[in-house]
Formats: structure tokens, C-alpha cells, sequence
């Protein structure tokens, strides 16, 4: 069965996903580019973004996983951008240029329609303005048996948390605090949602757990 | 200068620092104990409490930290027991025998005056009404020096850090998923308070987290 995934999400050691005052020159908010320096340095993410060979090891094979077998995405609108309400025009195309690193179709929640978007690479943006439910089945049905990976951000998870319907989450705790922002598990009883972790292990970067239901 | 540390004290992935349901049958609360699996197979740990030798490596540093130049603590109330109100007679003497594992004073927050109780091996609990601010001058004075521990549990912790009064945090994440129960960072901006993490290292059981202001 084609699975809902969260992977290579990272969060402060007192549970931030982003920190506070998000916006176009601070996409993660204040201090949240730190959440994520286990990932840059990775072969995997280098590969994409970057233009070295990166490192091997633990931190690039939780990167590496975190693409393995993903048919579509879905993400939440401030992940897409930092506009809000109504789109004013359709220049507004993500924050990753032409060839954005997706590569399938990509599922954008917004309350604002808008039409597809098809950028090179072969990812397409579509808009969904019937919520969490709606977009998961376009993209299950997108992604032809593979697995639907949810981007983010950490609102638009919490969403489908509360949801039941993360079936796999993997959750890198970062060595840093952030003190405020977007906190991932706050007021989120796991337990009760029946998720456990069924693999741990760490890096001088990172601790990196897995939960499944 | 003579510190305030908090030691080895251990919350989950999902930042509960105790389990829901804490009582005399569970002092940790539901689920509590898996959060010490990284500290009950240390040497040090076993020297106290075991019979046997115990492990040596990351979570022995720590544990044997955990004791070093320690020269008094200070415990919530229901650190000490699970009795809630005022005290019914003197028979509750805490968790530990005649022979509790501080050989120091041990200043007890409470509302309820109390006796001092002088144990075994030099452990006396002295019961603070006046609250933490007297608590944490009268264990500086008994400490001759040395730091003071704070051992918990949560509650207390939290407001010894609200009040900007702890210098140093040893916060181990143990790779369990609590859902409930007592939250230790929630809520409490670390960064305002001035707090960073200076030291992390992981053990395959737990991240290390090292906090200072």
C-alpha cells in the first residue's frame, strides 16, 4: 500500500519546526536554517542544490531515503511561498527556480484557486482548495503506487497528524534551540494516535528517529 | 561561583519529562521509565542502586557527572512522594530507604512545614515553605561551594527556569514516544532566557544536550 511520508524533518531540541517571523528573506523564520545542517552537507542534498559531492554516512542515508520511492508530494501553501490570501497574479512560482527538486507532482493546500503550474524537470504544481482529504487522494492516485511524501510545513503536518494519516514520520532533533515558532508535536498526543518509534540512531548532527503506526 | 545545574534528567522525543498518571505505583507516570534506559545500565547508576558493575562510555560520562561537585539539592514536593496536602503524620521519609543516593542536604519545596529528617549516609531533607528563591539560597549556604542539583521534577524545573535561575541544563532525549504527561520546554521561550546548547553528543540510547546561558 502506497504510504503517506514525512521525511527529513527537522526540529530544534525544544520542538521547533521553523522559527518565529517566517517570511520571504527568512523562509524557516529566525534561526531555522541551523535545524537543518545535518542535511546540506549530504551528498543528497548537495547533488540538488549544491555543487560538490557532499558526505556520506548516516545524515545521507536518511537524506537519500527521504526521496526513495516517492511518487507526488503534497505541501502546505507557506511552504510554497510566502504570499497570503488571494493570489495576486501568477508570478509567484516557489522559492526553487525553474527546475525545482520534486520531479512528480506536487500538491499545493490553498484556500485560492489557481491553475497547474508545470516547471522543468517534469514538476508540476497543482492547487487544492479541498483540503487535507482531497489532496492526498489526488496525489495517491498520482503517484501510481508509490509513496506520497508531505512536505510540510510544520502546520500543514500537524493537520495530518491530527488526521491519523502520516503513516511514517522521520524526525531529525537538532542540537540548537529556537525558543519560539512553529512547535511540530505541541498539543499532539502521539501516543494516542498510535505512532512509536521504530528506529533511532544518531549522528554527531542529529538524532534521527523514526515513527510508524 | 557556586552553580544551579540541572543533571541527567530525561524526556522524550515529544518533550514530556513524565508520563501521565503519576502516583505511588508510578512515580514517573505511564510509560516514565523508558525514558531512563540510556542512565539504569551506567556504572554509576548500578553502584547506587544495582548490584552490579554497570557500563562504562557516553552515558556513564554523564551519569558520573551528574554527582560531580555537587554539595546540596533541591526537589519538588512530589519528587519526594506522592503525598498531595498537608503532611497526614511523619511516616513518609521519600522513595529511597534509610539510605537515599544525595549524602547531602536536600532542601524539599513545599507548602506544608515540616521537621527536618536526617537519613543514612548523611542525606537530610530540610522542607522549604518559602519558596524557590529561599530554597536555592539556603542549599547555596549548605552546598560550602559547591553546586547545587536541581533534581526535578518538571514542574519544579520549569519554574526555576521561568525564573531565569538555572546555569546549567543536561537534557537527555531519550528515543521514546510519551504522548502525555508532563512537558518540560513548553511554553518557555529558551532562547529569551538566554539559553544555548554548548555540548551535544548521542549515545545509540540517548542525545545529550547540554544547555548554559
Amino acid at each position: 500500500m502506497a504510504k503517506l511520508r514525512v521525511q527529513a524533518f527537522s526540529i530544534s531540541l525544544d520542538g521547533f519546526g521553523a522559527g518565529p517571523d517566517q517570511g520571504l528573506q527568512q523562509p524557516l523564520g529566525a534561526g531555522g536554517e541551523s535545524l537543518h545542517e545535518w542535511l546540506i552537507p549530504t551528498r543528497t542534498f548537495q547533488q540538488t542544490h549544491g555543487d560538490g559531492d557532499g558526505t556520506s554516512g548516516v545524515n545521507e542515508d536518511f537524506a537519500a531515503r527521504s526521496f526513495e520511492n516517492i511518487g507526488a508530494w503534497i505541501l502546505g501553501r507557506n511552504m510554497f511561498g510566502p504570499i497570503r490570501g488571494a493570489w495576486p497574479d501568477e508570478a509567484w512560482q516557489g522559492w526553487w527556480g525553474d527546475n525545482p527538486p520534486y520531479h512528480t507532482d506536487v500538491f499545493v493546500l490553498t484556500h485560492y484557486p489557481r491553475a497547474p503550474i508545470r516547471m522543468d524537470g517534469d514538476t508540476t504544481f497543482h492547487f487544492v482548495t479541498e483540503g487535507i482529504h482531497a489532496a492526498l487522494e489526488r496525489a495517491k492516485a498520482a503517484a501510481k503506487g508509490r509513496d506520497v511524501r508531505l512536505g510540510g510545513g510544520v502546520a500543514t503536518i500537524r493537520q495530518y497528524l491530527r488526521a491519523g494519516l502520516i503513516d511514517e514520520m522521520h524526525v531529525a532533533i537538532a542540537p540548537v534551540v529556537l525558543g519560539s515558532g512553529e512547535h511540530l508535536f505541541n498539543g499532539i498526543d502521539l501516543l494516542k494516535l498510535d505512532y512509536r518509534c521504530v528506529e533511532h540512531v544518531s549522528s554527531p548532527e542529529a538524532m534521527h528517529l523514526v515513527l510508524r503506526k
